[in-house]
């Protein structure tokens, strides 16, 4: 039973029964509260002091039999709300029953509800001998069920048994019928998505490969001691595998941890390597967001000279995002150093910065008015400091105008040494991004400040123009101290991660536009045998294989049979033998899009099809 | 500290400390288990009764306090016998310092032992005034610990906690420096073996999609009750996700199942997919034997003619294998169907067919002799039926001569309606695989049983051939009533499972033995600019990645480095640009094969380069 409907019934519960009796059972119930946790303050301190136990001991006793009253009357209640919400449905569904969206929606709560819990029901009513079809909303049948409940959950009474046994026995022989599910927040690809997908997987690594990166394969589990400490909060939406005996163990919540662990435990000093495997977080699901999902990462680690990897990572985002033509983009970017600088200058003190820094990343989703409010309010700001980052982040445009801007004489960022630094490095950067001729994808954006700790220098994020706020689909920068870590021994390193699913999204939106079928298989060649003549298709469709050629085959009479699938996957090519090619020693050859039929003799046919195929 | 190297001290222990006290702790220990047992009795009696918890709570209070000494004493001799240990090594080290081999396995030792240990042993020392040298060996010093610890161990002490802080305070600071580990049974995929595994994934998918089969891509888990029920035994193996709230998930177990699941609620009656992904299994690892791998899996779902399906997931694997090219091998094959036939002709009750089966399966690494005296002592069988069993599981060779023996006049197959379905169906899908000119793969074994109990036609199984039995590295077989377990709508189905991670270790060793170095990117063309311009590289390079060159580019002075880096990733053309070259408006070409330099205008390179690389 879904929330959603467990809710509404006990509305109805609230409005048949009134308001008192539920009441009465929240009180009852919120007082045992109070009694349990303070049984388990005397339970601590007996296990302090061994004193003081034969009060506490009857105080269990009670309370289990209390409790045991309580969850009986809410199994009884929950029964009763259930039976009340489908008879309200009934009577108003009756007079609409022509129509055919109403059954439809019919249909659906009856799936939700589930099957167990008429079974339930049912053996409740059978073994207090009401009718089948008594209904619960009589006040005495209710009680009837509480009390027999109740006696039930009494470990001394063997009912509890019995009825167990009853309802294992029913669900077993009955398990078959309900539909399987997938976990929440997960998905399949089916054939479509899957072409789809080896499509853009096919761009990115052929991007990946161009720049000479290597692949790596991580498990999708790490010991949970790798993952701790390195995402903050976030850590919360860590999945852990169950404590099964062994190491603790929690799937990966990206793949820059991994690749760093890799790095520090195989003592690696430079690499250039890319990955795309899934990744694993427990948040809650929406439209595109996923509790799994690709993640496609490049990163390049080790000493270079200046800028040499952070250029090369920013190019290669734009390589991606341009090769896989999903539309228009930009790329913001700032630096850590020049973030904390400009934070500095307006007087913070540094133990803010990260909370502040916080803050200044929600300019891309609130006004400058909320954040404001919220540096003062919350984070303890004057005003007049808020008003001075302002006019800071404000700050957004053409890479090396902004960048004259803030290194011109005068600018406040001159006499900050953490920013200078940075500003030296922005300006290599965007040179050779601008010989490079990508740098007009770059946006220089003070207000971009970028959630993870691990952070060190160029900070970047891409993100779809246009008027709709669609969010990031690709982020990355330097992350010098994440490798030290685990090792002590710092490796520098910069890198890119590109979350897919979004631009799933984008290309199957793109194919429907197009109205274009996208076909799932490759197949070239199919060979219909019109008859059960698996002998004669093994014969032929085995040499066709043996040719290289993508075959597939069908036995059946009808020809139209054939020709349909052909049609409905998208293969080219039928070679057709029935009875008078199979006597006259040739085969048919026919072209699905001319509809032409030509006549070859068997022992060509191969040949032919290799030639009209190109393959050698 | 190792299993290993705690059993080495524990020895070192015995012999200093004498046997006496080790048995007494033991005695002691098993004393208190008893105690423990008769205790958790009693407290699940006073549960049931509420009566005579009195001394119980008594009996508690003295266990823990016996129970904190033993602990006390565990880890003072744990101490103690790495000490030991310790001395004994350095004295055995020591005249044998100059040996290098000695050496590294003297590093090896302390690594295995780890520093927390000595931290540990370092902090209890200071704590009790003991010498820093002082040893443990002095038994007073050991019983001072001991005393000490016990102690520290007691709740109401407050000693623990400051010792339990200092201990975390010297662990934090200290936690860099200790190596990151992997999860037991996982690897990482390196570059190397990533080039590897692309090839064979490259020949496996294209032997897939030659069929016309849609990949498919399934969450890493599943609901628990989607895996439940259909492993048999091997359902201890399954991982689970930790209860974090929520469902309830397990990684997979295999393809099958989550294919199963798919079709069932997608109501999908006929796919022919494949899927190559990892499955997870808390089995022992050992040598090529992992906890995640990769399967690479084939089916055929849905109502075709009489062995349609099976013909082609048998050629599949014949093809899988061919193209491989990882040596020879055969497909033992068997049928379900002939083999409970040929039980019933033996005379065995059919509800013994199941562990009957399991026997048989042994006999590809047991004697006849070891199998019938399992049948006999432990399954129950008389000796003559077991030899019963012999004479026909003996039967194994090339399919049609096997099969005519079977289906000759006076064959007690003739007699049983199941064995001769079984032996129509076989008949039906030799002639197609002779016909495929594939049947010289195949071997008819009717000692083949496989564990599986969801298979309910076909089986059969893949092994290398040779003297020695590396096992299967593929299986599969047709199983008809696994979608129908999730929808109660049967849709019959046949597949094949490949287990990549073996082939891997034989195509390693296979480019091992060519003596050949796997390259591990396909970068064409290495930018060399012999100083630190960064802006003149990105110029450079860029017009290559546009041009669609896989390019990669450094910066350093030396050219020998740059030659150096080219030639040890294979990488077969540089372009090279001084300080000349840049005066002068050219850049220098040089072939690593070769040697030879050539010069070409700056703006002529990308076009060369393009001609002699073959892009257009």
């Amino acid at each position: 039973m879904s929330e959603a409907s467990y809710g509404r019934a006990e509305l109805v519960v609230a409005s048949v029964v009134g308001e008192e009796l539920r009441s009465k059972v929240g009180e009852v119930f919120q007082k045992e509260c109070h009694c349990i946790a303070a049984l388990k303050n005397d339970v601590d301190s007996i296990i302090r002091a061994s004193f003081n136990y034969v009060p506490v001991l009857h105080q269990v006793y009670d309370l289990l039999v209390k409790f045991r009253e309580i969850l009986a009357w809410e199994a009884a209640l929950a029964l009763f709300a259930i039976e009340v919400d489908e008879s309200v449905e009934k009577a108003a569904v009756v007079p609409l029953e022509s129509s055919k969206s109403e059954k439809k929606s019919e249909k659906k709560k009856k799936t939700t509800l589930g099957k167990g819990t008429s079974i339930v029901r049912q053996l409740l009513k059978e073994r207090l001998s009401l009718e089948a079809d008594a209904s619960l909303e009589n006040v005495m049948n209710l009680v009837r069920v509480a009390h027999y409940l109740a006696g039930a959950f009494d470990p001394k009474d063997s009912e509890l048994d019995t009825l167990i046994g009853n309802l294992k026995e029913i669900v077993e022989s009955n398990g078959a019928r309900r539909l399987p599910k997938i976990p929440k927040g997960t998905r399949d690809f089916g054939k479509e998505q899957m072409a789809i997908k080896e499509r853009a997987f096919s761009v990115i690594v052929g991007v990946f490969k161009k720049h000479g990166a290597v692949a790596l394969d991580t498990p999708a589990f790490e010991l949970r001691e790798t993952l701790m400490g390195k995402y903050g909060e976030d850590s919360k939406l860590i999945y852990d595998l169950a404590d099964q005996g062994g190491e603790l163990c929690s799937l990966r919540y990206d793949l820059t941890v991994p690749f760093a662990r890799y790095l520090a435990m195989n003592n690696i000093n430079a690499l250039k390597r890319y990955q795309i495997a899934k990744v694993y977080r427990r948040d809650n699901p929406s439209k595109g967001r996923y509790r799994e999902f690709y993640q496609c990462d490049f990163d390049i680690a080790g000493q270079y000279e200046l800028m040499e990897p952070d250029f090369e990572v920013v190019r290669v985002l734009t390589e991606l995002l341009d090769e896989l033509s999903i539309g228009d983009y930009e790329i913001k970017l700032n630096h850590r150093k020049l973030l904390d600088g400009m934070l500095e200058i307006c007087g913070i003190p540094s133990e803010k910065f990260r909370t502040v820094c916080s803050s200044i990343d929600k300019l891309d989703k609130q006004t400058f008015e909320y954040v404001k409010k919220e540096l003062v309010e919350d984070k303890g700001l004057t005003s007049e400091i808020a008003e001075r980052i302002g006019d800071f982040v404000k700050k957004r445009g053409p890479p090396l105008e902004i960048l004259s801007e803030l290194t011109s004489e005068g600018s406040q960022f001159l006499g900050n040494s953490e920013a200078v630094v940075a500003l030296d490095e922005l300006k290599i950067l965007f040179t050779a991004l601008d010989k490079s001729k990508c740098l007009n994808r770059v946006v220089f954006d003070l207000s971009l400040a970028r959630g993870l700790d691990y952070y060190t220098g160029v900070i970047f994020e891409a993100v779809f123009k246009g008027t709709t706020q669609v969010g990031s689909i690709a982020a990355g920068g330097r992350y010098d101290n994440l490798v030290g870590m685990f090792s002590g021994k710092a490796v520098p390193a910069v890198g890119v991660s590109l979350g897919i699913e979004r631009v799933f999204t984008i290309m199957e939106q793109l194919e429907k536009d197009r109205n274009q079928v996208i076909r799932a298989t490759e197949t070239q060649v199919l060979v219909a045998i019109l008859g059960k003549g698996l002998a004669l298709a093994a014969e032929l469709v085995s040499e066709l294989w043996n040719a290289k050629i993508k075959a597939e085959f069908g036995l059946t009479k009808r020809v139209m049979n054939h020709i349909t699938r052909a049609k409905q996957t998208g293969i080219p090519w039928m070679v057709i033998v029935g009875e008078s090619e199979l006597q006259d020693g040739v085969v048919k050859l026919k072209s699905i899009e001319t509809y032409k039929e030509e006549v070859f003799q068997r022992d060509k046919i191969v040949e032919e099809l290799q030639r009209r195929l190109g393959i050698n």
